[in-house]
């Protein structure tokens, strides 16, 4: 079997929206045995979009479309595949009853949205107003509606489609390391790959972190090969299921029954925002104090102007009252302080753009370091995410395998 | 002429990584005149990228392509693009004086890094080992890396590259809007296309706001059409040129040198992390408690502990006691305040997950409402953003509008 995304819509091809719906299935639909061969983008334009999906009737034996079934002029995708199937649309009463039970018998666009192609099997649509739909012939096409969360919810019934009309062929198997470069590991996998034929290793590095990838279609050869590496770079390790960081972080401490709280400046919340975005971090997150201004650091953290004054802001003695300050304000059993110079302006030629000054707090000890900004990162968005990362990863590496803080 | 961008990389086909590259081109290509016509994922695999490469030069002028230059065993593109055309590789000094001035003699992958095809026009990579290339054939292929900043540095190279090959054909024109529904705009937009002919309309609704942009083929005729829906959607319009409303507060912030800050719980920080997230921020952000803990409520905003007690911590009366409490530690002339329940946990039937409270304080008056959670945002990501976005820009409007606030 082959099977391919066309993602549809004018803002994914100006680059005006990010096409993450085609990366939301790869990672739905791999852990399930299926693996996408082709993703193409099209625009909302009838002949190129006919076009593209007859073309990829012809070379695929699945194909998920997301986009194009709003009610608005530029939402082509349904009117375009009932044509192509030479299918006329019908009023669909289940779907007409559960928009009027969801969004009441006025909404204006009722009349459009229980539409569907004749034969089309309907999936339900439980967060917005555009069903989805399959439909068989030449080829099987899912076609989604492209706002990510309704999306994603239909995934399900997706991949039970799948599962029952085929068997899985492809498999892979996770490993995420931290704070190790590309070139450290890279060799040791390529020697893996001659040791094993028929197993495919991929690694994607990201900042701080490094993905590394066992495919296969044997799926009872791929975790020990897995284990294997993991093992190899044992104190960098923290996941085979997820990518983030954090999320390591956040099972250990609810694991341990461990609080954590920041102190935040540079990094202006993303480190609380990264932690927050992950249901039940309330259960050990206590907070952060993001105190961007100096008065913020005297006022909410107890740092003294004296010190403030001597050192400068950024500097080890200010993320030292910093992180202490939060652990008085919270009470938490470990907490982290940032303060730096993310740029692109604010640097000195004593203080850079890249200078990053970090503390962390343990039950036991506090301590303080500049963090090493490589070449590559003087950039504002990527200093605060390696920053974010590199704290959370010391930390944990800390904690979980006993290694050097900032070693 | 037409203009084709080729995503390579197996972490993109899985979905491990958001093909972001796509969206950043096609938003740095647009303001210059030129359009994307196509856009397709394609694997690091040597027989499927060449035939993707050699299919895409058949059809296209322009084909960018992003992804597999790096020094690793799964990075293939510059091979396989020597050997469709034809050209061997060859050491190029100049990269690898550079490299070495940026990273030392003894970068282990020098030798490799350092070789482009021969032929080829050199684009540096001036954040990274990998560097990019230009070379001529049936097709222009522009060769960039995949690492995100690496490949953005990039950009002004091809962007110069076209324009000196070719004249402009597409133009597009931007107009943003916020607290709008897209069934509320969406009639006026087809009523202006069937106005003027020639032009295309598309309408792109995010949660909280709404993106609209003008296409066509002359550029003098596409702003008075911007402008006259900006006219008719008034006291909704935010810009003209930045789909992110937290930039439009912000730049009326430092314009009329106001200061802002924030008491986050439900929202995590995000607030914050959006706000700073550009640079200069710290010119009107004083800072953010994001006080996700009771204690904290009480420890850094001065929330009373019988407040908490009476009311719970997602109510009228401690947002307004956090809005206040955040004022008087950073004495900012405006704030906001968040609690709610963002799930998917720890909903009640009294207060069900979705529910958020709010605060506004500006410096005559102090506001809170619930916000109105839509039916269809009931996810935590979402309505952690949603929040931002709505108040962010309820603020807005009543600064600039003077709208009512929470109206």
């Amino acid at each position: 079997m082959t099977l391919e995304i066309l993602s549809i819509g004018n803002e994914l091809l100006s680059g005006h929206t990010i096409n993450s719906n085609a990366a939301v299935i790869g990672q739905a639909l791999l852990p399930n045995g299926f693996s996408i061969d082709r993703v193409t983008l099209l625009p909302d334009e009838v002949t190129l979009l006919k076009k593209g999906i007859e073309d990829a009737m012809e070379r695929s034996t699945f194909i998920i479309t997301t986009g194009g079934l709003g009610p608005t002029g530029d939402d082509l995708t349904r009117d375009v595949i009932a044509e192509i199937f030479n299918a006329t649309l019908v009023y669909d009463e289940a779907i007409a009853s559960d928009l009027i039970r969801r969004f009441g018998s006025d909404l204006p666009t009722l009349e459009d949205q229980a539409m569907v192609p004749k034969g089309a099997k309907v999936i339900p649509n439980t967060l917005g107003t555009a069903p989805g739909f399959v439909l068989e012939g030449q080829a099987t096409l899912f076609v989604l509606p492209g706002v990510p969360s309704q999306m994603e919810a239909m995934l399900p019934a997706v991949i039970a489609h799948l599962e029952k009309h085929h068997t899985k062929s492809h498999y892979v198997e996770s490993l995420y390391l931290c704070l190790l470069s590309e070139q450290a590991v890279d060799p040791y996998l390529r020697t893996l790959e001659k040791e094993n034929p028929g197993i495919d290793i991929g690694i994607c590095p990201g900042y701080g972190t490094l993905s590394v990838y066992v495919h296969g279609d044997d799926p009872k050869k791929l975790p020990p090969i897995r284990d294997q590496i993991g093992k190899k770079f044992a104190a960098h390790t923290y996941s085979t299921s997820n990518k983030l960081i954090e999320v390591a972080l956040h099972e250990w401490m609810v694991k341990n029954k461990k609080t954590f709280a920041a102190a935040e400046s540079c990094t202006g919340g993303h480190l609380a925002a990264r932690l927050t975005a992950h249901p039940g971090s309330s259960d050990y997150f206590l907070g952060s104090v993001v105190s961007y201004s100096n008065k913020l650091k005297e006022t909410g953290l107890g740092v003294s102007p004296k010190t403030l004054k001597t050192h400068g802001a950024v500097s080890k003695e200010v993320v030292l009252e910093m992180v202490q300050g939060i652990q008085k304000l919270t009470g938490a059993d470990y907490a982290v302080a940032t303060s730096g110079i993310a740029g692109p302006d604010g640097g000195t030629s004593d203080k850079p753009v890249g200078t990053v000054w970090t503390a962390i707090a343990t039950p036991e000890k506090t301590f303080a370091a500049l963090i090493p900004i490589k070449g590559s990162a003087r950039n504002r968005a990527l200093i605060i995410d390696y920053t974010v990362t590199y704290l959370l990863a010391s930390l944990y590496r800390h904690i979980v395998y006993q290694t050097e803080l900032y070693s």
